[in-house]
């Protein structure tokens, strides 16, 4: 941040009178530019036991596997922005059961939730951000092409949780280590 | 937002390609400006049955109670974010239990997650944004001076969980006239 969004001034940055830490505060008008995590959000839907996949057709991790999710936007509720990246990515409509995944990754202020869903039939097709969306048994999930280390946490304990047949919420805080691809 | 936070130059709102929705995006640099809804963080603690409440000092609803809450930072964790919420509102130190309410709050484009915390002893004080902070039986906490409804939605889900003696996690969708003083 090099400008204020508001007037068009120079920032600096310094820490504003009766807060701790440093913001981006405009040397005219005096707003404060607050930068804030953001949140992700997606389902891991599954039909007959099988789980939805996408392939990526963007950076980061293109062409690596995912769960459908991306960020929330303004105006919408969590189990709405889980609904729609689903709908979006892999042009499938499910139903939302419990949410299943929290996990905060600090190093890139992101806090990512994702939901246990179901797909009633198995309609669904790549979406523009997709190259391929399929649906795999536990057994075939492509674990060293997974895109995100969230995405193999997610799955390694959906199919943990599946054997105990029990779906906690988990909550994770993930480190930067944690987010290579497995 | 009317200037591009990177080059200073004038920004428009309009649909990028490949996406959906209008953002705002710079007429020279071509930067896309996002803007997503922020994380409330903050703990419902007790100490002997009690919960620790924190009187405004600041807008909005000055003056009125509310558990300590506020924006989550980047670089941190929910939880972290929730205790340091706790440490700065009412100068106490928690310890979390399980994340208790998760509300998205549409209108606003907040989602605030609440955990429930025990305090083990009865240590706190006003922080720099609190008038008062004090210890409520649930015969004495002050539903008509309550500054959000999320606040009062989350004692009134706890006091009753207690009866039960189980506390599942709340996902509520708000909209907007339940945020309202109760």
């Amino acid at each position: 941040m090099n400008y204020c969004s508001h007037c068009g001034s120079v920032v600096s940055l310094r820490v504003p009178d009766g807060d701790n830490r440093p913001r981006y505060g405009c040397d005219r008008c005096g707003r404060i530019h607050y930068q804030n995590p953001r949140i992700i959000a997606g389902c891991l839907a599954v039909h007959e036991e099988r789980v939805l996949l996408c392939r990526r057709a963007i950076e980061p991790r293109l062409g690596r596997w995912t769960l459908p999710a991306g960020f929330m936007e303004n105006g919408e509720s969590l189990r709405e922005a889980a609904l729609r990246e689903t709908l979006e990515e892999a042009c499938a409509r499910v139903q939302l059961e419990s949410l299943y995944t929290i996990s905060s990754i600090r190093h890139i202020n992101q806090v990512q939730m994702l939901f246990l869903a179901t797909l009633p039939t198995p309609n669904f097709a790549a979406g523009e951000e997709t190259l391929e969306a399929r649906l795999f048994e536990e057994a075939d999930i492509p674990w060293e092409a997974l895109a995100f280390s969230t995405i193999s946490k997610a799955l390694q304990l959906y199919f943990n949780d599946r054997r105990r047949g029990t779906f906690p919420l988990h909550h994770l805080d993930i480190d930067g280590e944690l987010l290579q691809p497995r």
